[in-house]
């Protein structure tokens, strides 16, 4: 009697890694956001672009989850990883509109450090993804994201309280503020994506 | 030997059904929580009983799919579409409190623009229900409720600009921001109904 | 034949129980932290040692259910618990963080009034982990956590209207409104715990 291999579909693994670069993409987009002289009008466009394609990547995970037997691993860690993937998209997408729709006069540097937080997050991210089909050496990739959240969050602490220094005016401030809080909720969603990752390669070994 | 048809209890239909109706309802009751010389207090006291009534038919939901053997779809998507309904209502409640709590001034005709879309997706919601049954033509209904959460996003998106242009007080902006957030969560809570039902025909086809 | 009994691991309880305890501390915290004439940074520092310990036995929990064979409710309603218990923690954390940050000038009762509400949502959910071996006593422990919830909602209400009103600048109504929603989501947060421990002991019965 042949022994059979379990075959698996090794598309998975592609596919997170080219959801995980879309958000290389958009963290790149929205540091061009922040440069000085940007057409800003213009990096938003290219911001929706990527959103859509990385909405394509994600419809295209669940249309593959929904029609293959047998999955690399379980069915709702999938969803719950391209999922976790998106929802990082979508702050970087309402970041980038807030910047464009809100007309900030003066950006502290704040906000261009959580934005670098955000690029590193989204490349240690992309390189890892590669790495689920092996499961080695994940571990310092949800530790350095782990590290990553934590100092994003003193940048975006200490952000707020220069916020309500008294330096600001109101009108100022709850616009600042709506943008923080997204790419702290980017970054957050990062740390979501790691701990995802974490539980699959958990429940694997 | 008989041939033996698996017994499916409809009445999961009818309560969805009756769940969405509640949003018809408390849309309504949003749109006329905004008109000229609406009893506020009266208008704020029927939406504390319609968001009471929904809590009800979400709770049968619940019960009935603890003591029911054999569902017409997957326990969890049921709890998920009965919870993502009940989201809405709750959204819609809060929204109907802001206007009612912060006496605020003057109302931007973004806010009853995105009334008008909360009243169209609760239509196209409530009518699409009783295809859960049959599974046919749900297509159109969440491409439907996409297109309008996508019109929703835009009003969302020009009403925020023009909160922000200057010409409101911080304190106005404050109270509008707020209200148009609950009704912009409340729009994206009916993509999230019909994204759980696109998921349900999908597993079901 | 031998009549074997599933065996149990009974340690699930005790963290559960200590979970709830962490919360205990931590609403303690909070009322320390409004106390006239407190050392608030020394507060916020054994704030961050208790979010760190709670997170600790969050982790514990996964890790046991990661590796036990016989759980004694299902795996995925133990980590809803589990996270359930832990978001609240991380909401009473975000509280202190910005009660520190924000050098709020005038603090409005309200805010002392929420914190009452989680000492006793702590309390009781604290008194009610160890009932759950036995599944017994435990609606009135779910009735009392929605009674609290409620009465915190409008306490909620009245202090944001209070906040509204006029007698405070936007500047200290964004922070103060920051602070009592941290609150209002760390009731909430009790409530979604008291919800899953209803559907446990729904399904067990």
């Amino acid at each position: 009697m042949a022994f059979r291999i379990r075959p698996v579909d090794t598309t998975f693994y592609d596919l997170f890694t080219a959801s995980a670069q879309h958000l290389v993409v958009g963290a790149g987009l929205l540091a061009e956001m922040l440069a000085d002289g940007a057409d800003r009008e213009a990096v938003a466009q290219r911001m929706r672009e990527a959103e859509h394609q990385a909405d394509e990547t994600t419809h295209e995970i669940v249309r593959r989850v929904n029609s293959t037997f047998v999955t690399p691993f379980d069915r709702e860690d999938i969803y719950a990883l391209a999922s976790g993937l998106d929802d990082v998209m979508d702050f970087m997408d309402e970041a980038v509109d807030e910047i464009l729709l809100y007309e900030v006069k003066e950006i502290p540097a704040g906000v261009s450090k959580l934005v670098e937080v955000l690029q590193q997050c989204a490349e240690v991210t992309a390189a890892a993804m590669p790495k689920l089909q092996s499961m080695k050496d994940l571990a310092e990739y949800w530790i350095e994201v782990n590290r990553l959240e934590n100092s994003g969050d003193k940048i975006f602490r200490r952000t707020l309280a220069e916020l309500f220094s008294g330096d600001f005016k109101a009108l100022e401030v709850l616009k600042l503020k709506d943008i923080i809080e997204s790419l702290e909720s980017g970054i957050d969603g990062f740390e979501t994506v790691a701990n995802i990752v974490e539980q699959i390669a958990v429940k694997e070994s």
